[in-house]
Order: structure tokens, then C-alpha cells, then sequence
């Protein structure tokens, strides 16, 4: 049986995308792997609206090896970073300010909610130099407003760090006209392909950081991948075969009518899911959704035994959350190549065991 | 037309591994998951001939990756290293020991041959600490006596770091009887599966070390990958895809008579293209070969421009050279799901070179 696949990651590819991932993988010190590296970067840049002169360099590694090459390669000790910490991927964040000694200070939103405005407010004209944020925090399921966040970094003259990993293709998104520095994100999540691969577009001024800034570790350094990536190469193996699939994916994206019609349809099964659970005993607990995700407190039993009974009795896959959260909070993703009845199938399985008791 | 791949990686897959490629990527926080990665650290430690209480972990990444994870991981800047540098990967790691203040002097062997016992010599009882190795070099197919360079280390008390990327399973190898302390590979050579994956096996020592020097990058924090593992799991999302193709693989190399007879295919695949090659106008430019690959020198044409002949007329990728090697080395490979078959179709192809006067 072919399990269903509602997490946020890895997703449900398309059959297309699927079979490229069935060929032999090529040898990609040639001009043809070149090529279709380029139009990668191309791509990417497009549909994340960034700027004149952005670059994208592809990583092979997870979205933590993109935030900390971000980090790295962007920040020095004389920074004086903002970073938004509500919930795994924010901490994430904190821990690699932390371990790189980069002086720091925490923005914690209210739960459910994103980052408002107030909360800002105290860091006006305090001498900080960047901000990072989880644009998206997939732990909690909670979407932070960009534009705010855009304008207070631009009238600040802060560099401006977005994870976007569970968030781009997903929600609107616009690098350049929230004057993002570094935008970044990962194969396995709307982009829908396996993962492996991570990627950071990057705006005219973080490239110039990068360039003035000592190489930290060979692996994640960006001025290597940046000077490789003008041959349309890597200075490393990368994860060839993932490169493929993201191509043909940003190819079909391109063709399919462009990243607004891909954020639509995400929007439209996520408005429909959350249509449908609200029949059934479980409670949406953010108020600040993204398109990718619902996270959901079932009212009546545990959320890790629903997870646990969905994926061995209805061959569903949710997402179950960590830590404190294990037994209050599992998500339903809506990112992949799914449809409506996909999401029948999932209510019609969670009815089942409201029937039968088990929610 | 499909490609027949000659390179040194990514390297053609079996029809097994390659069909594992085309299903949907599983979700992998789940106990399933974690038996399949628990296997594969079994059956990685049994075909290294690990010693007990080895571990092993795998890394999102290239083989860079896990040469940069053993340095900051396994050394501090009290150490006092021996590095041999014969290429472009003894440079590498030259470098990585350089960027992370790590106290290094290089061993460089003559040019075709192996480390001998006599540049040894000179470095017994000099306080050195560590020893690192590349023991195929692949830029040069010179492969290195690793029980030489055992049997001197632990004479001397160093701690052993083998990189084997391209000689793991094509060559002959004992962590166990060596005392290595780490042992590094890739996905992509003899495993003969996608790139993306990297696999380091870690003697008790390695272990201890690990844990008591404090992190330097959490992309590659070993640390946090051993205490992950233990549980089948690793602290980021993975190439999950990859990691399955790698079990299958072990596998597959279980059921068709263990590493021994994996390594016997892959020597007599060499072999014949060795005996053969010898009829046209090339040089075979290594002392010490390894069953991976084959470096040749042609005496009447441009290496490289042969690269391109191959590629673009005859459907054939070898392995090209970079640097001051571009014009006179390319290398012949001798892993991945290749048969007696292809040598003849690549054999043809340079004799029909051959009486078109290209070389």
C-alpha cells in the first residue's frame, strides 16, 4: 500500500518528479549539468522576486545547513542580531547565534500568534545590525508577517534573515520588496522533491558580506559555492539527482502559470481541510496560518497515538510534533502533490475513528 | 541514449537501487525508519571490519563533509597532525586543518607512488598526535598501504583518520586490524547509490573524543548525530531517499557473498580493462593502483579533449582531471553496476578513436 503522505517533509512528489528519481544519476562535471544549474539560480531568483544582481547558491545538506551557512557567512561577532524565537526552528536559530558568538537578542510572539508590531517597537534605534527569522515556523504552525518585518529591518538599516523553508511556494513571499538579505529554503518541502538539497538566494549586500567574511567552514562556505556556482557548479558532490528533480520542478511551476498559481493551490486545500476538520473535535491553535500547515490540539486524545493509529491502521502519514508539544499538537500538511480527495480520504480515516471511539 | 558512466562517481546504479529512486520518499520519523537505519549502521561497521563499540553515522552531504565532521569533531588545536598530501584530496584535507588551527605537517609521497616507510621514519617519537590519509587518492588512483600506515600509528599512538571515499569496498580494508579511529565514505562510489550521503565509522576512541570536544559547526556536530543514531535517527532531516538505497545495497552486498566478493568483482573488472588498455597509445600513470579507477596518461591527444569525444560522440562519460592535469590525466572507474561488456563498448570506442586519427 502507498501510504498518504500529509507531513511537511519529505512530501508527496509528482509522477514526474518521481521518475526522474528512477534514472541512473549523471556525471555533472559537464557543461550540460552547468546548464541546468543556471537555469536552477534563475528560476529560483524568479520566483522569489528578488532583486537586481540576488544570486542563489544550492547546498547539499538540510535546511539547518542552510541557516548555518546563512549565519556564517553573513554575521560576525561585531553584529548585533534580532531573532524571532517561537518555537523549534526560532531556538534553532538561537542555538547557532549562540554557538557562533554572535551577540544576540530574542523576540518571543505570543503563542498562536506572530510577531506584532509593539514588539518591535522597543528595538528601534538600539544599534542592531540583522534580524532572523522563521518566516514560517513549522513547529507551531505559525506565519509571521514579512512586511512588517520588512519595513521595520529597511527603516532600521538591518540585514534581514528569512527562513522560508516550509514557506516558499506556500505563501506569498517578495524578496525584493521587503528587502531581504538572504532568503532561504529546501527541496523537500513545497518544492516537493526529495531532500538533500538546500538553497539560499541572496541579495547584492550579502553577498558582499560574504565576501568579507573569513570562511568559517569549508563544507557551508558560501564564497566557494558562490564562485563555483558562476560555471554552474559546486565545489563539492552535490546531490546531483535532487538538482535534476528541482529543475524540473521549478520547469513545471513555470509552465503550470508561475509560483502565484502554486501558492493558490496550496491556499485551496488548506482552506478546504480546514473547512472540513472543523466537524470534528480537534481546535486549529494558531491564528497566524501559513498555506503549508494546520496544526491541530485534538480535544479528546493524545496526538502522537493519533499519529501512531493513522499510520498503522489508514496508511497516513500527519506530522507529529516533538518535545512538550508530542502528546497536544499534531500537523496536517498541505505542501506536495495532493489533492481534494487526498483529504477526503484523511477525514474520512479520522471519522472512522471518531466512530470507533478512538478521538 | 543512456549514458555509460565510467566516472568516479556518481557511479551507475543496479536496477534495484535505482527503482528505490522512483518511489515516493518516505516520512522518517517513525520506528520503521529508524530499524533501516539502525541496519545500516550494522552493516556498515560489519563490512569496515570495525573493531567493538565502533558506531558509525551518516551525514547529509558530500564526502567533504565528513572529511570537515572528522577534523573539528576528532582533533583540537593540541593536537600535532601527519597529513599525506598526494593531490587534490590530501589537499583538502591539508586545508581543513589549516582552516581549523589544527597543527599539521605533510607527508608528500613521490608522484605515482605510495607512502613508503621511509618518509615515515623521520616522525616517529616527534610528538605527533594524529595521523590523516586519503588512502586512495582519487585525483592520482594512487592507493596507499594502509597496513603500513596502521602498523605505524599504532606503534606511535597516533589517532587514525582514513578517508576511503573511492576505495571502500573496491579495495581491501580493515578498521579492526588497522586500528583506524575513523573511517570515511560516500553514497555515491563503490555503494554505487545517488550522492548525498557521507559515512563516517568511529572506533571507541573516536567516540570519546567526539565527546569531549566541545562543537564547532552543528551542521556536521557528530555529538548530536551519535546521540541521534542511537534511536535510528539523525538530528536533521536527511536524504532520506539516499539512505534507503544505501540499505538496499548493503543488502544486495550481504545476500551476493559479503564485501570480500564485492571487492573480488570490482578487481577483476580493473583487471581486464588493464590488459586491455595496454594495445592503445595510453600510459597508466600509477605505481599503486586501486581497483576504483585507473589514471591514464594518452600520449597522442588532449585528456581532456578525449572527455569530451567520448561524451558527445560515442555516449561515454570517463572521468576527466581539473588543474595542472586537465591536458594529460583522465581516469577510468571501475565501481558502480558496470560488466566486462561496457569495458569492451569503452575499449572500441578509443580503438575507433584510434583509426580516426583522434589519438
Amino acid at each position: 500500500m502507498e501510504m498518504l503522505n500529509f507531513t511537511v517533509g519529505p512530501v508527496k512528489s509528482s509522477d514526474e518528479i518521481r521518475k526522474i528519481g528512477g534514472n541512473q544519476v549523471p556525471y555533472f562535471r559537464t557543461p550540460e549539468f552547468s546548464d541546468v544549474m543556471k537555469e536552477n539560480e534563475q528560476l529560483m531568483l524568479k520566483f522569489m522576486k528578488a532583486p537586481m544582481n540576488a544570486r542563489a547558491v544550492f547546498l547539499t545538506g538540510s535546511g539547518t545547513a542552510a541557516m548555518e551557512a546563512a549565519v556564517i557567512n553573513t554575521l560576525t561577532e561585531n553584529d548585533k542580531a534580532l531573532v524571532v524565537n517561537g518555537g523549534s526552528f526560532g531556538q534553532r536559530f538561537v542555538d547557532l547565534l549562540g554557538l557562533h558568538h554572535i551577540p544576540y537578542t530574542e523576540i518571543n510572539p505570543e503563542s498562536g500568534k506572530g510577531v506584532q508590531a509593539y514588539q518591535l517597537e522597543p528595538f528601534k534605534k538600539q544599534g542592531y545590525t540583522a534580524f532572523l527569522v522563521n518566516i514560517h515556523e513549522t513547529s507551531t504552525g505559525v506565519l509571521h508577517d514579512y512586511r512588517l518585518i520588512g519595513d521595520f529591518c529597511r527603516e532600521n538599516g538591518l540585514f534581514l534573515i528569512i527562513d522560508a523553508i516550509s514557506s516558499f511556494l506556500a505563501d506569498e513571499l517578495d524578496m525584493a520588496s521587503c528587502h531581504a538579505d538572504v532568503i532561504l529554503t529546501g527541496s523537500q518541502k513545497a518544492l516537493a522533491c526529495p531532500p538533500g538539497v538546500s538553497i539560499l538566494a541572496l541579495s547584492e549586500r550579502a553577498v558582499d558580506r560574504i565576501k568579507n567574511i573569513p570562511t568559517k567552514c569549508m563544507y557551508l562556505d558560501l564564497k566557494d559555492a558562490l564562485k563555483n556556482a558562476e560555471r554552474g557548479q559546486t565545489p563539492f558532490t552535490p546531490a546531483v539527482g535532487v538538482l535534476l528533480q528541482i529543475n524540473a520542478r521549478l520547469r513545471q511551476i513555470r509552465r503550470d502559470g508561475g509560483v502565484e498559481k502554486e501558492t493558490e493551490r496550496i491556499h485551496a486545500l488548506a482552506q478546504y481541510f480546514r473547512e472540513q476538520i472543523k466537524k470534528l473535535p480537534f481546535e486549529i491553535v494558531s491564528e497566524s496560518l501559513s498555506n503549508a500547515v494546520t496544526p491541530l490540539h485534538p480535544k479528546t486524545a493524545s496526538a502522537y497515538d493519533i499519529f501512531t493509529i493513522l499510520k498503522d491502521e489508514y496508511g497516513i502519514w500527519v506530522c507529529p510534533n516533538g518535545g512538550a508539544m508530542k502528546d497536544s499538537v499534531f500537523r496536517v500538511g498541505h505542501i506536495g502533490d495532493l489533492s481534494f480527495k487526498d483529504y477526503d480520504k484523511l477525514l474520512n480515516a479520522l471519522k472512522d475513528m471518531q466512530r470507533k471511539g478512538m478521538i
